[in-house]
């Protein structure tokens, strides 16, 4: 398959682009390219003029911003079928905050210019968007609301839960998605709180930690233990 | 003035509604009402069926979730020109968290069916709806980054120099707008975090809290204290 037809088939399997017809599709898929990215690799910096938006289709990509010191705040981890830089056409083009390959990644970079355009001209893709971005807001209520009520161990077993199929029954493995210290990170953790909330959530719940890998008998233990601090019930439902 | 026209003023006067015709504002009023509310009113629950979305003209509402065992998590505090459960048209109609009266507030209520068949019929409205979204993501990053690098007197210090006009220069005083109990829950901190972080502010940056008032000879410690935690520089823009 070419490069053009797989962007092609990409954007006809995200929802925001259904609602685009066929033929705009093929020509914004004509101007588009697939990367292959190593970790590192810096996607745009915050307040940089914006060029292009961008769709993950693996690995992993975080959204963060700087202090002046250095001191990087990770704002979200995004993964496949994930938009990243979208929402600067709303920013007079500039990007709000800095992106960077967290872990070996593949991604399609589309022209910005096209959003814009698109947004102004076909109203379903408004309101798709808008969509988007109001799960994106309810999805970020819920992680203030998380730092608000829940401590660091109930923090990690809800990472932990958002891993589980939630039809499964019984004893469960999940693998964590990259590395531990991007994991604390994006739970605005330091590496040391990390691991003492990670030793009382085993203490806890008894889960078994081996390596990426976290085993445990079923998923009560850690439901019972970090979704009584939380104002939606397990399994939660679109704060993916 | 008639309540309907001071309606359709206020709607005129926000950027969002700017780009809808005068006809269809004028109907939009002629079914709205203004309301005068005390403290505790609820506005509506999370997940009740949405009918109304709401514009405050003065007061405060707060936006919470609640656990199941009644811990409540503020994920907002709305005052004046502010909108409130508008994202409910994209949540298959239901509101996503509750909203209480704060402190005697006076709204309008508005009938929830307008703007959905406005994001759709008026390209104009759907753009500067994804633009109030987008700011507002923005400022939700911005607290995510503040529970994640300030510490507790950080971020009371970043919120009193966001009650600063930063044209001023010279000694300070600032209101707190809503009392501190309040306050506290907008900065996700128990009560007794708070005391204790506004002492240790106080002893770092020499500001003098005399009830709901606080005095500073100027702005400079302040600054230094709490923004040396912050990708944004003083004064920061459209995080409001």
């Amino acid at each position: 398959m070419n490069e053009q037809q797989k962007i092609l088939d990409t954007l006809l399997s995200l929802p925001l682009f259904q609602v685009c017809d066929e033929e705009t599709l093929r020509t914004l898929a004509g101007r588009a390219r697939i990367v292959r990215a190593e970790k590192g690799k810096v996607l745009f910096l915050s307040d940089d003029e914006a060029q292009a938006f961008y769709i993950v289709l693996s690995g992993w990509v975080k959204l963060y911003r700087e202090t002046i010191d250095g001191t990087q705040a990770i704002v979200d981890i995004m993964t496949t079928g994930h938009m990243v830089g979208e929402t600067s056409i709303f920013e007079s083009g500039r990007y709000v905050s800095s992106a960077e390959v967290a872990d070996e990644c593949v991604y399609i970079r589309l022209p910005i210019d096209f959003l814009a355009r698109e947004v102004k001209s076909n109203s379903d893709f408004a309101f798709a968007m808008l969509s988007s971005m109001a799960r994106y807001r309810k999805q970020q209520d819920k992680e203030i609301e998380h730092r608000t009520i829940q401590n660091a161990s109930q923090r990690i077993g809800c990472f932990l839960l958002r891993l589980v199929d939630p039809k499964h029954e019984g004893p469960v493995v999940v693998t964590l998605p990259y590395d531990k210290t991007l994991v604390a990170s994006r739970l605005g953790m330091q590496p040391e709180t990390f691991s003492r909330a990670l030793s009382k959530l085993k203490t806890i719940t008894g889960i078994r930690v081996k390596g990426a890998q976290i085993e445990m008998d079923g998923v009560d233990a850690l439901v019972s233990y970090s979704c009584s601090a939380c104002s939606t019930e397990f399994p939660c439902q679109g704060t993916e």
